[in-house]
């Protein structure tokens, strides 16, 4: 069943306290660079440095931990592996986390710093949704899937409930809003909200080459995947096609997709190195790489830019940092 | 004449809608290592990317353009230079910087790029005073001073008022507030606004070893001065010594000095990468580092964490990130 905006509402309500409302942040040169006002909404400035931690937590929070000994199984590039299992780390609950083998070591590392045990896959060969049922069934586990589940979507969603609150305190009405996009959940929860507290903000996903599945899918109006599971430095953005509950949603909603280039995303991990002193990882800097390259309008108008997660090894981004990339 | 704290209070009036409110970041892995509360304000995402822009902008919004032809001029080793370049150029005012030659190059490069003209000078041989003085006297310029100055302390102060306020807030009671520390004016703007809106809480400069000049001062209580002008990472913090206003309001207001090693600050900026996905240059990550290092006892207690700046050259940072420092 799709989640509806009350959902993103009663969300809200179970991060208040433990997840960190994250600021929006203007800087003056991006404006000038644009020619308009963008708004960054700092997500990498979240609970485990991206918003995944707010869709886990409006889940895991409901678990009755006695009714749930088996604790919580989610599959995940990363991201949502840390949202995940700082969240059941919070609600007493074990968490096994089924990770690409290439997963960046940082997101590896925190993962099992916050408590959760790993199980590692090869992305090009093995199932991940096989290898989570697997371990779900054996120790009577709780799956908590990255995107395709109304609690994931709504707590997604309160990012977008926060920045139509946000840029309506700062006298801003949005025309746009960009959001890195993979299975579809944050951009389908901030669609929901957005459509009930920002009416005629318009929401486009953002991708990397080679992996805009949810561009053409939108384009196309039925679900299509992408040609390979690997293959761009936006480690966060490589879900092989739309889910189904958020295409249902973010097919009735959105405007057209975007899509930059590896080299775009790494652009703009230096310039928020550079002007907005934020660590991004390349996943989570597509959607302000779409403004700095010009994909979208800016001139005259106000646009939105989710910078959705900062979980970058020191090793690629001192590579991008040094005009490797 | 000292600025007072209803001179912090016009300066915020000033400052609203031109400066950032920066956010109050609160990690659950600094607060789990530190054993209590680290409210950390992110003056990094100051316009700017330090807090500098607040005292130069509160000077420099009150003077008059018409009577002012020959605009302002400053020395600075890069921060307060591009605070002035950016205030100058919102006001409409010419700029003059004098800045040390060994400069990290973003801050001279972004100096420019708003607009200022800069001279640089050697910082083992030559006097920044006399250069500007000359400058000064050459084109009938007003000098805006990097913290000796009722304004320029005012200014910063409203930092301190920002951070009272949010940690109220967030029901926090703090304890102690670091502030990275090089002529003391944000140190004595902060104590000037938390003795009134937070008294109990204790202010603490924190320093870069060989430049803890702030420290002996307090200590001995009269000014001393640092055997060396340069040698240490934390290019912002390299002051020769505390300034007599500031020193004359921080030695009625602060706690004992903290000093931290480059070591130590370094580790603080990967620290920061890591967790807290902040660009910190490292002088304005010595505050942070004094938390991580225990140079002062956080157990049990709340302690804000001033984030000053994050203007750090992409060389520079690569080092730290690779552990080279």
């Amino acid at each position: 069943m799709q989640p509806a905006f009350t959902d993103i509402v009663s969300a809200a309500a179970r991060l208040d306290g433990f997840a960190v409302r994250t600021p929006v942040i203007e800087s003056p040169r991006l404006n000038a660079l644009a020619g308009g006002r963008v708004l960054v909404k700092a997500e990498c400035l979240q609970r485990t440095g991206s918003f995944k931690f707010r869709g886990a937590w409006n889940l895991i929070s409901q678990l009755d931990p006695a009714a749930t000994p088996g604790g919580v199984v989610a599959y995940s590039s990363g991201n949502h592996a840390q949202g995940v299992a700082a969240a059941a780390q919070l609600k007493g609950l074990r968490a096994l986390i089924v990770m690409p083998a290439d997963t960046p070591r940082i997101k590896q590392d925190n993962t099992r710093a916050l408590g959760a045990e790993i199980v590692t896959y090869d992305r090009a060969t093995q199932s991940r949704e096989e290898i989570a049922a697997h371990h779900m069934r054996a120790r009577g586990a709780v799956l908590v899937p990255p995107f395709e589940h109304p609690d994931i979507i709504a707590g997604q969603g309160t990012a977008g409930l926060e920045l139509a609150d946000q840029a309506a305190a700062m006298g801003v009405r949005l025309d746009d809003v960009l959001v890195c996009c993979s299975g579809g959940g944050l951009t389908a929860g901030i669609a929901l909200a957005m459509a009930e507290r920002s009416p005629g903000t318009v929401v486009h996903t953002v991708e990397p080459e080679g992996f805009d599945d949810y561009a053409r899918s939108l384009a196309a109006g039925s679900i299509t995947r992408n040609p390979s599971p690997t293959g761009s430095i936006c480690d966060a953005l490589l879900s092989p096609s739309p889910g189904e509950m958020t295409f249902a949603i973010n097919r009735r909603l959105l405007g057209p997709g975007l899509v930059v280039s590896d080299a775009e995303a790494a652009a703009a991990v230096r310039f928020a190195f550079e002007n907005l002193k934020l660590v991004l990882e390349p996943g989570g800097a597509v959607a302000l790489a779409a403004v700095l390259s010009g994909k979208i309008a800016v001139r005259g108008r106000a646009v939105g830019v989710i910078a959705s997660g900062g979980n970058c090894d020191a090793e690629l981004y001192t590579r991008i940092l040094t005009s490797a990339i």
